[in-house]
């Protein structure tokens, strides 16, 4: 199955000059462990398990409004998006499954589509629908909105295509939609809030209506943009009030890079798993605006400390399965390293988050020892946990450094000439 | 009742001299209303019914952590706050009632306060809380919390407070009590946020318990401050999720300045009037992080829109009467001076709200226009609406230029030699 | 000349109901300034006076990375810009001068343009540099920046696209160069602080040796965007060393959507003018990132004390001349009605500014009297110089309601037969 | 010398059982540090030279303006605040200097105290001024300002504060005076910009000419707190202004909590030491506004990347000493515990930012190879350098763990007995 894309022998031949002083690492980590009662095996192993979900638009070069500089080799089409997601896992063993984009994506024939990601070993994740850009067969425009649109015609017209997405993602083995859409508007008075918000709520329940019983439905929230004075599902409160109104299925996505400035995020997803609706993440950093940064680039303890919540809640809560997805712009880097590198520092912050001495923080907040339980989760997250990570990826198959692994293989060079150069356009995303 | 504090002929003499000129504008603006359709007398009664509860807090000098400069003649007991309120009103006739602070404001004898309050022709709004700092008397300390504090007899205690306030504010007439608590933490770790929001929930739930069935119990969220990494209200989504779980008698107060850094509030206020939780307000103006300034004095704009979404409320919304309270910290300007220019702003941005062509701008919302649904509400704000406002608090009684007529009046100096300077202290609040 | 493009006749017509109206406003407003003290009719002279430069690529409808939905009628070359350009100025009477991108606007024949413009009435103002796009034609990608890139073949190619623009400028009689570049970083790491700085100021110094003695250079900030991580020139103190590592006809300008969350905008503008480097404006709004929303429309009392500090100026500064330009983009209305509102937005703040009593603000200034100066600048604010603007506007051959008569003069219709539709593309901004 | 306070023999017994485990860690990080090709050793040196100054006022507890919780055994002069800060030393070995608070710490004798710190193994760093309060003896209020102030008299008091700051400095081997104002507005209008800026300037000329030519002058911004609407040095902008007004012993005072949302400080910090005005930091950290917490305990990424510019510099800039000072207000731990584990915060940054691969990082940039310059900080950054500290701590006298070690020592509960409890006050700051 390698040999579709990267070939194993590559790997193998990178990993062997590594092995010798991982071997070292993971020793002397596994004896520092140790001292404080950590089994590094039971870690690694947690590591093996642990996956994360790339999106298909991911694997193209992204943009913004003033230019999209496109990178050697982009994928022109889904197929080329699954080799791409395909070689991604290969290197990570930490990504098996992909988000599509529907109409990017849409498939001619779903079950060759299953087919040719089965072979590659892998499955998809939620489905993600369009109605932020107007595709060019549909009969209305989504420039003033969709799912809240003032026009009963225009909204149908976009429950419709979520509908079709759910046929698409059954055919597929999906099971989760994912809403996200740009409605909003520029200027105050634009639009009225509250019917706004009921024409959305109400579109969202004909979508719910063919949700099939075993899929989630998951609302997604963001501050601005495209909309730049309010959008319809502006934070986490609207979302979690849409949700409720939609039932028991739906749920909210956190999306790390759609807050206000300052917010604790981590907090937020507190919040939701306490009132069961956190549905899960769309993961990437950010310093300033929503700029989908690569995960844990800009600042990594806010990452850990999103894992501190869910690691904790994995423990607590019952059934507790919340759906880890990346979802980046990749604009100045090779979208497959982002998305190797990204899917390892996700998987950093949760093993870290594994590490913390959950009764002695629970001991320390008992007593308000503040300083005591800074530094609790301070000790867990200052542990450099990549032996475990590398030794994970090489037993199953993985590269011990993904990127330099990927690097000499030459796919993407391998790749570029199937695939001509894409055009730079007037920038922003690919679809 | 003018007499006690400031004298009614004070305010007539400086009325006279500018009722002329009044007169005048007060016409022109009616012409020119009236070619937009608008009666400016009915424009006036409003004006004149409008009513903004002022805090007792507000009318001493505010401070900082650094410091805080006293100025002259400043209350030294709710007494004398009183005596401020009342003159505030007399000047502006536009907040008839005061919020009390506990224990800052405890009376020892609630009848009598009531009875003084009354001869000045005042009453009382919300009942405030303070479980934010610790009281010479009290028990336990709130250096780690109160209502959330992992240690039941600290809860039971900040419970037994807010009890002891609903209990004063039966004996004065109140009919709501505010419940702001500083709980929250310094440090990633310190505090569990999901079992301190239970807790925090279930002291409300004892507190509400005891709530006449005639009042309502407000929570109010602030995003940091006094505690700066975390607190338990950090925002409308959690402050909508408690009184959610209090019962139909709880809502959710929103104060102006306790967001995130370019949060839409309007749309919260929104939101809030459609989920049924929307309790009332806080006003005051910010630029930066929490600072209370003066309502309407850095963006007045945002203001307005925050009235265009209760007017527009009022008249779909059945039983709509959201509380109007001031909360601000005058630390440069005599509180007197500051209370009564933000009353006249709040009713101000009321006014101009009232003015927008409702009609007009449903259509262009319905038709997407969007510049010309921004125009709607900027013809409306632009509308110098001062001489309403004037001639309201003229034919109450009060004065056309309020800071003026105080100033004439020589009120401060007077209450000046009976007041003792206060220290400057340390800084901060002033009970 | 105004029937080239929308007839004076048109214009005429729509005022003719409105100007009775006009004329009772007028007066009204002329009576309650003369009773302090202010002479309406040199009020209505400063108004004339004023003027503020349309950005040629504003006429086009904008879009964001998610998407661009265009409108009917967008112009296709710079010809048709022009028209636009026009139109607004005919109906507003404001804008005499029209901003040039390169290569967007580049003219085969220079002369030629300037003709055209002048035919239609029109002159230019800054040209504008584009180095964060990559043109068809050009050797090197900006993909890792332009004046600052690494790589100095690719600066050389940056300057000379700039000093073709000053060619350009000369020919069309401009007589300022903008510099804004969207060079910066995504990572940390990735590029050098110091040295990209570095560079940017030495291929600055190779573009400002040769710009003619008698224009000016403006170097433009912005905290982010296309650059998410850092910008080369990413606020006004690194503007300002730059502006002065070039010398004296460099300066500084100042678009006000450019900044960091609360930043106190008008502060820097008078920071700009004491140390002589503010160059002049980029006019918009907004109430997150940077969106270029129209100017006025999220928060207008910040833009009326970006015209204080201007108005404060003009009195005390010699030869004090700073450039007005608009920069906004136009998603979701007709382009040409977003620039003449935004034009009169500008034009309002400015008269505002001038009715503030400084010899009062003064004074308030000197006693601490906060209170007081902050009443003095919102009597002059809440002052509704409509009436003024608008008599101005028809004195001089314009529109009293521009939208109106520019809807009712059927231009966009007219000119939508010539032009055909754009696409939808991948979003973001049109050349 | 240790015997003062905190004794030698309790250090060696806690350090005792830790001892082994430590060297067996240094051993494993010193062979993985040896593969990547850089000598444990080494970096141990560079450790144990590291240092950095705790503010003597940050041994009391810190408050904020709602309420101040104090701790038992709090410091109630300048006598008991050395002791705290030679046992801070002690334990950690890296805070051999105190900043002196005038006139919360004005000493009666500045010989005596000189020789009291020495005795403690303690020198002084940089003095700090206070005119943002006003003390009980002065003649002048700073309500309105001190070193801007519209009054010259006030001026006049401040400046010669400041005079007697650098008299007292000069008395106990002080080598520079940080000045920092709470000068500002609340209000717009109640400043005029530009008038308070030269203001304030010329007052800083006055303290300037009197600086000895050994000492530095340190202006330092801050973007509001306790002016909420503007503030004399708001930025970097302003304090580089005023610095090279000042002439070249003035240098800028970089404050990680006193910049507007999302800066980017690193690149300041940058900025500052390319034009040669960075004068050093006031270290903390910060989640919202200004709120002072503990170095690293929210952002430790962007730490670390402060110190990869400091790195940076060392190694290209001259003679390039910045000032280390911590700047933090402990509201809910034991002080101590935070000025040690801030020091070791900060140290910890130093080091990570020594292990870069500077070459490999210079060729990234210079290759525009944005992920591997990315990874090349990350690198570094994610090593545990725990083991370095510890051991340059234990060879140098301190403790290995210092917090557990000070918890065992019960010094606080020793010198609880002889400071009496302070006040919980009206909250804030203290003296």
């Amino acid at each position: 199955m390698d040999s579709f894309v990267t070939g194993a022998d590559g790997i193998a031949r990178s990993n062997e000059k590594a092995e010798a002083a991982l071997r070292e690492s993971y020793e002397a980590l596994g004896a520092s462990l140790a001292r404080r009662g950590i089994d590094i095996d039971a870690m690694k192993r947690k590591a093996a398990e642990f996956a994360v979900a790339v999106p298909s638009w991911g694997t193209g070069t992204g943009g913004t409004r003033f230019a999209r500089f496109p990178g050697t080799g982009e994928p022109r089409d889904i197929f080329h998006k699954l080799d791409d997601c395909a070689a991604i896992n290969q290197f990570t063993r930490a990504t098996p499954r992909v988000a599509l984009h529907i109409p990017w994506d849409k498939p001619q024939d779903p079950a060759a589509l299953k087919s040719y990601a089965e072979e590659r070993g892998l499955g998809f994740d939620a489905m993600n629908s369009n109605t932020f850009s107007d595709a060019a067969t549909q009969q209305h425009t989504y420039k003033f909105g969709s799912l809240s649109h003032t026009d009963p015609a225009v909204r149908r017209q976009a429950v419709e295509h979520n509908l079709e997405c759910i046929e698409i993602g059954k055919a597929v083995g999906s099971k989760a939609i994912s809403i996200w859409i740009g409605d909003g508007s520029n200027f105050p008075g634009q639009s009225h809030f509250t019917r706004a918000f009921e024409r959305y709520i109400d579109s969202c329940k004909a979508i719910y209506a063919e949700l099939p019983d075993d899929w989630r439905l998951f609302t997604e929230h963001k501050m601005y943009e495209p909309a730049f004075y309010s959008t319809v599902i502006q934070d986490w409160g609207s979302s979690y009030l849409a949700a409720t109104e939609l039932g028991p299925k739906a749920f909210c996505l956190v999306d790390l890079g759609h807050h206000a400035p300052n917010t604790n995020i981590e907090m937020i997803v507190a919040r939701l798993i306490q009132f069961k609706k956190l549905g899960g993440f769309h993961f990437n950093d950010s310093k300033y605006g929503d700029d989908d940064l690569d995960a844990g680039s800009i600042n990594p303890y806010q990452l850990f400390l999103v894992f501190n919540e869910l690691v904790d809640a994995e423990a607590r809560v019952p059934d507790f399965h919340p759906a880890h997805m990346i979802d980046q712009s990749h604009n100045v880097t090779d979208p497959i390293e982002s998305l190797m590198v990204s899917a390892t520092e996700i998987e950093r912050a949760y093993l870290q988050a594994l590490l913390i001495d959950r009764a002695a923080l629970e001991g320390y907040q008992d007593e308000n020892d503040a300083l005591m339980a800074s530094e609790t989760l301070k000790a867990a997250y200052r542990t450099d946990v990549e032996p475990i990570l590398a030794t994970a990826r090489l037993e199953k198959g993985g590269a011990i450094h993904p990127v330099a692994a990927y690097r000499s293989s030459g796919y993407r060079a391998k790749v570029a000439s199937d695939r001509p150069l894409s055009g730079a356009g007037g920038g922003g995303l690919v679809g």
